[in-house]
């Protein structure tokens, strides 16, 4: 598929220019298009408003080294994009962004992809120091 | 959304019909509307052609207990439908697939899903008896 066709649906164009502008680390730019109050539906649980949504996006935008875009599709207020991300940790992760769009700010990310590859890339803690005997 | 509105995307519409077969048992109903040389990208891995594919389908829809539409969206030839899907191990799981339709049949699924809560639910593998000792 063509992504740089241009689209019809609202939900879509500003799904796009989020994902161009946090992939590329214009983390603040991407914020802009997100809703203070916006709710992410991650792998590990939920997140609700913008201040746990920063966090989230900027310390995970370093480890990405690319994407392939597999599929964009939006109607007036959803945009689902499917997309193959690379990143240092896992070379190639099968990701889906579903999202809810209002008045030109995205209000709902569920997002989906697989833990266990990221689980496996991530070296275990080290074990504790022994206890001192007294 | 409405997911019983007519869609004007043929991929959508495999894609549905695909899905109201395999959720409620349909195995084979839902089998006609995949390609005999499909191509499923899966979370443990790829699996090729149907042979493959028919088992795959058939031992997993036991499980499964109902899902929740989120999204179903689709143009010419690819259609992307994301939902919570119930399962007797996971509650709710929320899912994506992304197709790619040619000629009324499924030639490609991309499936994403987090298997860490399925990993979780399953137990553990005893241990191996040990070998006995001459």
């Amino acid at each position: 598929m063509n992504t740089t066709e241009p689209t019809t649906s609202p939900a879509l164009q500003v799904a796009l220019e989020y994902h161009q502008a946090w992939t590329t680390g214009s983390i603040d730019q991407a914020l802009e298009l997100v809703a203070t109050d916006v709710v992410c539906d991650a792998p590990r649980g939920r997140l609700t408003g913008i201040e746990a949504y920063r966090p989230f996006l900027a310390n995970f935008q370093p480890l990405v080294l690319g994407y392939e875009m597999i599929s964009a599709l939006g109607d007036e207020e959803t945009a689902v994009l499917v997309y193959e991300l690379h990143t240092a940790p896992v070379t190639s992760a099968l990701t889906c962004e579903c999202f809810t769009v209002r008045d030109g700010q995205i209000i709902h990310n569920r997002l989906i992809f697989d833990q266990t590859p990221h689980a496996a890339a991530t070296p275990a803690p080290s074990a504790p120091p022994s206890p001192q005997s007294s």
